[in-house]
């Protein structure tokens, strides 16, 4: 019966839960049955179908950009913000916190069209590659997360994506990268207005804040974008937990699974003390209402799909 | 080949456009061919959908509930704007404009869960009826939208709801009345806020504007919830103006209609110098860009689904 579900995992309690929670639900015999158009499913992005690591893979594509229009803005030189991002010093960066971060993100991704924004983040993913990894950032995807997703479409479930990470970046490639179209992507964003142009109307892209996606965001999020609770959630670290809680706080059989990076060979191993991706209170939670915990190092036969062809 | 498509609708031009234009975009073989995935097609609702006079619908479920919520606030009795709304003075009501409508629907809306909420719409839309037609609200939509929808879902179509009404009012019923679900409603909204209560997470409405979506926010909207650019629009207003020209100016064989209200006898007969649906721009562009206007009157054979069963 599991011959090809997932077959990058290791036979394990978040397996058959996993399993166990999909054939429940989509049984129309059983007393937990859902209906395909309830079969909502969340996940997160960084860290839960990606790697997050050394910092969100956005936050280098930002930095990345910044250098591409550096050449316009010569001021930039004597702003040790910018500095640190042209000398790619990360902990500096790090040292100017969200204030900075901000800041970079919005100089980065504001004052284009839409479609131009578009364009620049495909550019990007299909070219950059990770300084320590070596890969393409769209190669350092999770491909047991793969298998998850391809069996819930299998099994009619509507799946999204509900990032901290922004929107219009995801968009540009989730379809092609893992199957999920746009309209199924839920991120941060900031604000765009309408204007007329010579070339007919576009959307320009302003540098200010419209939502942020994180934390108390994610069930707000998911909300306003599907307006149903969805019956199982996927996420990584402590800005997943009110999407959990919310997930969980639905009537009938839930699904809350939490991936655990433990794997400092193949992956990284971090928890309650990393910057990115802190999971600590989500892990005290996940114990206490028995949610379900994956183990990267053992619940995994592989981290990525190039592993596959190994 | 037509035998039951859009049987209420009459031959005309419209209904030619629009069997073209689905036969064009469907057909592989055609150089219009569009895949079933970016087959977005985005409807107005008031006006467009069902009927919105003598004044949105919405409206009245806001001065209803203020009826419904004023024992417990006496001292609405000595405010002008309350009072006008206690006394169901619809013309004193409009004399407040915008800033007293979002007033009423700031204190009628908001200080509740969203569940809350989804339950009081739903008795409201069972229950209330049009003060001249003597009916449901939820029987006044239009028959041959109705069959304009199933014809579109038939034909691997993603409708979608983009209005300038609220996001919650519309959800709560759009599934069972135009078999639109709740992912595919984009609308105007206020913020929300998550909380733990005693019985669990809940989301609380704020008496704060979150987003527009009328005009220019309608591109803005669609963007927002789908992230792609729609192939076909319907619309009824200026109000829907901006969706027309975003949705036209996509690449490829494009379709945006006008619904004009032509018809004062079975419904109402109003444009340019009506202050609620008002269209004026809307249909001068409409001749000047080649798209389609259905005549109410002369295009349809009935209005409303009650009438079949005459």
């Amino acid at each position: 019966m599991k011959r090809d579900i997932l077959k990058s995992w290791n036979e394990s309690a978040a397996k058959e839960n996993i399993i166990d929670f999909v054939n429940s639900v989509t049984d129309k015999d059983s007393p937990h049955y859902v209906k395909p158009n309830h079969r909502i499913v969340t996940f997160d992005n960084d860290g839960t179908l990606w790697s997050e690591k050394p910092f969100y893979f956005q936050f280098q594509f930002a930095v990345d950009r910044i250098k591409e229009m550096s050449p316009a803005h010569p001021e930039w030189k004597d702003d040790p913000l910018f500095r640190a991002a042209l000398d790619q010093d990360l902990k500096a960066l790090l040292g100017f916190g969200m204030k900075g971060i901000l800041k970079l993100v919005m100089v980065s991704h504001a004052g284009i069209t839409t479609d131009e924004f578009d364009k620049t983040v495909k550019k990007w993913i299909n070219s950059a590659r990770h300084p320590e990894k070596g890969r393409l950032y769209k190669e350092l995807i999770f491909q047991p997360m793969l298998e998850l997703i391809s069996y819930l479409h299998e099994n009619d479930f509507l799946v999204y994506i509900v990032s901290g990470g922004g929107i219009e970046f995801m968009r540009s490639w989730s379809e092609e990268v893992y199957g999920i179209p746009p309209e199924r992507i839920i991120g941060s964003s900031i604000k765009v207005n309408f204007e007329m142009s010579e070339k007919g109307p576009v959307l320009i892209r302003l540098p200010e804040v419209n939502f942020i996606d994180d934390k108390d965001g994610k069930p707000v999020g998911i909300n306003q974008f599907i307006g149903k609770k969805p019956v199982m959630a996927v996420g990584n670290s402590d800005g997943d937990l009110q999407m959990m809680q919310w997930t969980d706080s639905g009537h009938g059989k839930r699904l809350m699974v939490y991936l655990h990076h433990t794997d400092g060979e193949r992956e990284w191993a971090y928890d309650k003390d990393s910057p990115v991706g802190k999971l600590d209170k989500g892990l005290s939670e996940a114990a206490e209402r028995n949610w379900t915990v994956i183990d990267m190092k053992n619940d995994w036969k592989v981290i990525y799909p190039f592993e596959l062809n190994k």
